[in-house]
């Protein structure tokens, strides 16, 4: 959870980090080629770990070493070439650091700013300070264990979400949900989700949530398929601590171990027991997504994904 | 629209205007006896005129006169006996003026604090200083009408919510959403309900809409019945500027007058036709609910009223 | 609620209806060309009364006198000319009565069964036999009133659905619903929808309800924005008879009359008072809808129009 | 899938087996009562092996040998002791065997017919003749794995649901609906759930599903937590054959293994892999429950469970 890189904005930028999809063939190509668009333009590189060696298998050896992007590296912009998928993983370690252009290959996404054919003349607009800086906020979340003789903490980070569910092969779990230390409400459910607003047109829309204006100081808490059917999606301040205590799980299916599962962003997981508590913060510091005038407003990106315009 | 009364503590009130529910028995004769209490206390005591009313009925003409609580008139906190519905028509006009105490004499209710039994107890603590003042924020609603040669603006206000839906009889009407002079989404639906979130668990929830924390600064805009069904709520700031416009209506029933409507917290409507614009904003003032010790947190009132804990 | 048509198989049809969506220029149009067609192959035609006006303006007068399609005249076969909603007003009449092919003149609709460009194709192939008869059942509804010194019973029948629901004005009302004499619950609601499974596209889909096969034996009854939130839609028998009585009306807003409707495929209405009773029944007789090889599976049609394939 | 008991009818019956719930002393005990209870009417017993570890556990091995109710041995009636779940396990094995009497140890259940105190006045009418028998039905499921080599076939049967859905860790999986050998369409989802009439008060309802009366003959398909907003629930006739085929699956967690599970009534389960097509059909003989007077209507039954009373 330390701040890996420090907050430096793009205008002018002298140092800029590249990560590629993994195992995106089309990715590491486009990688390749950006790090010598940046380079003929005197600008310093640094390149994800995966990148490099997807960029160097791409090459059969023939790139050049590059400097890593680590965490603690200086660097005053990220460029991400992928989709949202990408974006998130980078962004849950960007807090309070660098800017992060996302470059969309595939599908029209809702994190992701350009597109591909869009990438050059969008640089050339932030390097120029032609930009906006959109802070969007994450969680911290932290698991803290309730094993006999522990006590063991672990932590995450979330851009999207972070959701506690049973396995497919159980069929209820009951959680306790309190915010501010005040009890809300216990959910017999298939679990639920804590979204900031960025992940709300993610698992918490097909979980029936509502959509949340990205910039909103909040945080929604939607249940899974509710056995109690009154239960509804919850909009509460983000400066809240939200704890979920895992009260109970029914295993019904005889000789099976049953599981109850921590996800964040739907891309790291933890199981969880019963007893274990979880608790979800605003983390203390935003990652900064570059917006150029290519995208219009967040209006225009849910009507595109959403089919609402028909 | 004009401010009715000046905002003052109720910490040692000299001053409390009482509103009992229109209509009936049992509120007027506990406007009556809270009279006497009051003025046991030397307290000045102002009377909304339907109460002023409905105490002499009751009195079959014996009870002194009134100072009637008017638009206009100061006084230090104002006290409510009745249920939600009547706090709610209270509420609108007190926007920016003295905080209000909810007395509830029937069903538990969302936003009336105290219970019947309770209703001295509290008092006591609330003008000793005991209480808190929990601020409401309520919409500005103005209708901005089309009709040729006019261009007429009417004005509402509201605590919970505005509706603008169609009438029984038409099948469906086309509304245009815009947030702060964005386009949203274009609306086929039987309408759509804008809520503070105070209405939240209002209109609302009965449509589909998430419960909002009373006092987050947001409004949630949630369509009721849409023909397109990737239509979902959309929470937004509550600085933004909402507009509808009213695009088109279905007239399939021949030889009816089909009617769009527009309703403020359930209880005041006007008429609207196609092409008019309603623009909705938070109010510049809020209106101050008092809190007393004997209501738990919010959640609370919701595991109660939705039967969270069955 | 007579039997307007005999039922005669369309093979080798004699005489065919024509009846074009009122007020369209285009189907009117259409209809003239359509009733040529058919004369030059010495078919009879009848062209329903206000399709016979349509046709004259049109024609300023020069078309000859038309034999009119009255409740009681014989044909093998109707042909409607407009979308889905013309379809649904000759439906309500053809019970029992000869089969309905419907040209669809604009948006894909979920009744009519051939495209404009597919009209003639599509008749030489049903005139030779090459079509299927898809049965729909309707309604039967009967509203008794139980205004004073009356009784009165009004009847109604229904292709898609039978509404009862709230004014815009009114904020909430309750209906008591029972199935073959069981009582089911009360409904705090807007109201509520039943529905064929025809009509389950319809406005069911939008108040929340499932998607039925449309040759199901079923009903399915929808809460319209339920206060109850546990109320869910309820599928029966369609052999049951489903009552429904209006148990009260919450008038919030004085000084305006507020009211209660009874609407049928969104088309025809009636006003409905506190204490009315109205019965639901399946229709002894379906409608025959005409199917020809130009259609796909009814999945075919949920995936258009749904979008379920985005 | 054999059908383990020959049907005959509970009137005047001679032999009777018992089930009570696994790992329930409660039930254990009662088990034992209601067998000496039996043996003093001269009827003849027998008990699940299970049922019969448990009564030899709680006598200490004082209790008698008890003839075994196996797949094959021949009852009158099967009286289960336990709950919902405990039926269900039992009614997947009886369809086309002896009717089930369902005894309610604790919270009431939707297909327990009987509270504890009413067991033996329910008994003594069952035996005099004076119940009714309700037919429900129940699904066949065949998974057909495409692993290399195989082409293995599995059998379940359920009479609540067949549910198959990806792990908490995974994202979302892909699957393709038929009805028929006619594409429906593909899900983008959680899962999907398949379920009868009698189960559509189970995973059906908190997945957002239509309430079937339980003797329809159809079968209800519910998408779980859809990422394509537009699905709904789609009820079939029960004759279809419905297939589903997991198209693909997301792994989004590196280094873990992602897995689809198929679950039956929530009890019994299988892991699904990409290419497997799982079939689901009615099967021929339906089970059937005893129902005595003490159990009003199923309207009863859902405004209890479901408080729409209130």
């Amino acid at each position: 959870m330390s701040q890996p890189y420090l907050p430096i904005e793009p205008r002018g930028a002298r140092r800029v980090g590249v990560v590629a999809k993994r195992g995106s063939r089309q990715a590491a190509e486009l990688a390749g080629e950006l790090l010598e668009w940046l380079g003929r333009r005197e600008i310093e590189t640094l390149v994800d770990p995966a990148t490099a060696e997807g960029i160097h298998e791409l090459s059969q050896g023939s790139a050049p070493p590059f400097e890593l992007l680590t965490p603690g590296a200086l660097c005053d912009l990220i460029v991400v070439l992928g989709g949202d998928g990408t974006l998130l993983a980078v962004a849950r370690k960007a807090a309070g650091g660098p800017p992060i252009l996302g470059v969309n290959l595939g599908r029209l996404g809702f994190l992701t700013e350009v597109s591909r054919n869009a990438l050059y003349p969008a640089l050339v607009e932030v390097l120029a300070g032609r930009y906006a800086l959109e802070p969007r906020s994450l969680f911290e979340i932290e698991q803290v264990r309730r094993a006999p003789g522990e006590g063991e903490r672990t932590q995450f980070r979330a851009l999207n979400d972070v959701v506690i569910a049973k396995s497919a092969l159980s069929r209820v779990i009951e959680l306790s949900l309190s915010v501010d230390g005040r009890h809300v409400a216990r959910y017999r459910a298939d679990g639920l989700v804590v979204s900031t607003p960025t992940g709300s047109t993610a698992y918490n829309l097909s979980a029936g949530g509502p959509i949340l204006h990205p910039l909103l100081p909040v945080a929604v808490i939607t249940p899974i398929c509710p056995h109690t059917l009154t239960l509804r999606p919850l909009v509460v301040p983000d400066s809240s601590v939200v704890e979920i205590v895992i009260e109970a799980r029914y295993d019904e299916i005889a000789d099976r171990v049953d599981r109850v599962y921590l996800t964040v962003d739907g891309q790291e997981g933890s199981d969880v027991a019963v007893g274990d508590r979880v608790r979800v913060t605003r983390s203390p510091q935003p990652v900064y997504l570059v917006r150029t005038g290519e995208r219009g407003s967040i209006f225009d990106g849910l009507r595109a994904k959403l089919h609402w315009g028909e």
